[in-house]
């Protein structure tokens, strides 16, 4: 099973691409630093929901959503 | 807003009781120790996504599952 860390990172990076803004933008909108979210987005962090949180206020999208990866079956 | 740790417990806690299973058993399914699992349910733990993937596998679910919560509007 691929690294829970990672995939959020991947999450993350594709819908802050979907809104064509940069990470400095995300960084900005989430009060986090433009190296964090790079961090975040490699996935050698281990977030927290604090964090969490933060993307998902930054990225203007329920929680859940940033937890919805393309290799979940079940539906 | 509501603290996302303590949104995050109660779902936990709402998906053991659906399940009828105690702390105890969650715990172990989670290899985590039962206060542990406790905290997380009252919401005093700042969680961090491994923590969240054992809850995950503990209680079957996909990960997004432990993100939808009653509040969500936006379906």
């Amino acid at each position: 099973m691929e690294n829970i860390n990672i995939k959020f990172g991947r999450r993350v990076k594709e819908l802050r691409l979907i809104q064509n803004i940069s990470q400095e933008e995300l960084a900005f909108r989430c009060q986090l630093s433009k190296n964090y979210v790079s961090d975040v987005e490699r996935g050698t962090r281990n977030v927290t929901l604090k964090v969490v949180e933060k993307f998902a206020q930054g990225l203007k999208v329920p929680v859940h959503i940033l937890f919805r990866w393309h290799d979940d079956i079940d539906e």
